[in-house]
């Protein structure tokens, strides 16, 4: 692999509240995740981070959530069927507005918190967002856990897909995320991290949590994380993939 | 004229509430004002509504509004600039996803409530607005007031505008509104407005509260109200017209 | 029993939507479950329900939800336990502060829709929503479904509780509620429905949808329901009671 | 003057958005101006910054907000008189409610924001809000500008009031407040700052912007601001008070 993706949960400001250093984070990703207002993101938020991902050629994905702005879409909802389809559209369509508006395009996907956790397992919600994605643009990728059946289950319906690893995150032997609630399961570590990346790009390997070697079968890394130093971590994996010849690009420029 | 647009406010349902009777209605009218999330409308519901109009071939206008879904977008707001143009901007975009999804596009854009009476007369929020449609699709429609300033604004930026006159109210000689405080502004016998609209069609006038006669160029008519009978007003309306060999179409149709 | 309560979901209007017949309601209840804004209620609204209610003499409890006013309440949501009771007690103290505006006092909580039925079983969320009232007001009395686990919880956690039969719902033969999804889970005949309630009023029993006699202790009946008509099957129990000498009023008021 | 108050707006976040420092605001003030949900503030964090403020034995105020959490509670609403009465009812009752959770009571009501500014002047929304006040509890407080109109309003309609002064801004020749759109309305020398506290304190009087001296009457001064540097300007105003023997203690604790 000469070339991968990094992609970062951007445009969470609300208002007058700001999180995470966008313009950090946009010197360093080639994809930028932006939210569409359901967990985070009012429109004049919104439209900025568009334009400040456009001026650094980031490409546009559309981060949708399940509707929950008090709990920043973290919590899992029982949406119906139809609901979920609609939320979907109207988040795609709002950003995809706000794009426009900014002179470029939404390229892909990527959904938020409890409902990407959601869907990478339940074939029920996923194929509702699977199902919102195809009608309101059924040339948008979908930004899915690599190895997760969600990606099978939206190629099946015609969906173009890019699996991501997390570069923060520990893995199971059978390629599953540690939970959170398990130690070791966040890294912080700027430099292994960058190795294990390294290893993931040129290999397609990962160290599981056990000391095993698994296969990841990854596009794309993400670079956003919860933990501090979020922004150094990414600069760090941009700086030893640059160092070993791998071009940061968004999938969607190959 | 052998044709005119009648327009009514629809999709203004929130989840679990329902508002208007928006079948009805869209046996009638020509353009739909579909509410787009801000002052009223889930996303199913403004699907629903989407495609219950096109079902009806009736064209689908962008309800943009102030986000004030407690007040339904009646409270004047000083929203600055930057924000409103992102306001209306998403809106749009939303409403253009969903519109997308069911196989039709957006046409116009007639803001909502407070918002259409502020920008009427303020150059400064009217200027917001226009510019918020331009940057999202500057192909789009402008629906304003009949005579307001608002109208010339638009023109004068290079947008297409359509005037519209209100059904059940009253006018006063200097072809304002009168305002629903005084006695009188809301008018509710169906034949004494069909009427009115008819020498509204063919002669481009109407009797002000005064008994003068003033001058109203309008391409569409607001049969939305507040008023209860809304429906029968509207149908009464589509009859006189119909008998008098005047097509009721979508501005946009022609 | 020669005395009973009759409670009733009411104030879930929001803003401009109305729901439902709050004043034909108030004629016949002796509990009136008040929405707290989460999921229905503006302020204002409360306000008028409450006043109208203290008007009839009849009892408010708080009808606090999970914050998911699109949704009405209606989807279960994985609330993290110190959530949910900053939640109740938050929800429980916006309604005191309208009753005590109103000159009257809350008397007891009722969960509503998803939280209701989720705590019925869960004693995770079911002790936060304890923990919460106990918090705010220990002298508040939980109103929770007839033979589920939560009441027994909540007792041995201090608090009252009073235990509620549905009207219009069907029952298993192991006195469950007969899931929605299932037919005949509601029920339609008020009086039908109000010789079922007079049954259970003086004997303890209903007959499940199996024909078995099942036993239910419960103090009050809900006569709240998403059917059509439950303004008449309200109106109709009543009338049965009082025809069978059985008062219709608040269990605070024993 | 050997004693006074100091006040600041303390648990501004929203769920996942944090805002400001409030551990170190409430080792400096005597009194939490707590935000109630409607401009910011979740159940949760409201919970956590009246427990805080507990802690450091803080009084206690309900910080009420037009309904406008994405525009942060600083626009201009035009809400009408019985919705306005409603909110402040609510708002009040919530943080009662958590209050009382947390084995505290509240002591006093400032309005925030855009609502703060508009009734200083405007007796319609004044009256409203201090209607709101006595409907729910009339031994409440109400803070406002020195000076302002609403104080001597409220005094008349039987509640009592405090009148504050702003640490960081400058004042007119009469004795308003610079607006934030002209040169030099805001300060940020935290000594200069503690200095005019001080003279405050100690003489009732202000160097207004012109050079001339006025008198500001008031109990509390407001060491929140927007600028940066808000915890440092409030650390050498309280050194200063403390340097020159005056006592910083709440009002209420007169």
């Amino acid at each position: 692999m000469t070339a991968i993706d990094l992609n970062s949960d951007l445009g969470e400001s609300y208002g007058a509240w700001g999180m995470g250093d966008d313009a950090a984070m946009l010197a360093v990703v080639s994809s930028a995740n932006v939210a569409c207002g359901f967990h985070a993101g009012d429109p004049l938020g919104i439209l900025k981070t568009v334009r400040a991902a456009t001026e650094k050629s980031v490409s546009i994905g559309a981060h949708v959530s399940y509707p929950d702005r008090v709990g920043f879409g973290r919590r899992d909802m029982d949406v119906a069927r139809d609901e979920l389809i609609a939320d979907v559209i109207y988040q795609i369509g709002a950003l995809k507005g706000i794009a426009a508006a900014a002179g470029v395009s939404v390229g892909y996907v990527k959904p938020h918190g409890a409902l990407y956790n959601r869907i990478a397992h339940d074939p029920k919600q996923g194929q509702a967002v699977i199902d919102g994605i195809k009608a309101v643009d059924p040339s948008l990728v979908l930004m899915g856990l690599a190895g997760a059946p969600i990606l099978e289950l939206a190629r099946k319906s015609g969906l173009q897909v890019v699996a991501e690893a997390f570069a923060d995150r520990a893995y199971t032997p059978d390629c599953q995320l540690v939970s959170r609630r398990d130690t070791g399961a966040v890294l912080h570590d700027p430099q292994v991290i960058a190795q294990r990346m390294l290893q993931l790009a040129n290999e397609g390997t990962l160290e599981a949590i056990d000391g095993s070697t698994i296969r990841i079968d990854a596009q794309s890394i993400c670079v956003h994380g919860d933990s501090p130093g979020a922004v150094a971590i990414a600069r760090e994996i941009r700086r030893a993939f640059e160092a070993a010849g791998i071009t940061v690009r968004s999938f969607l420029s190959a």
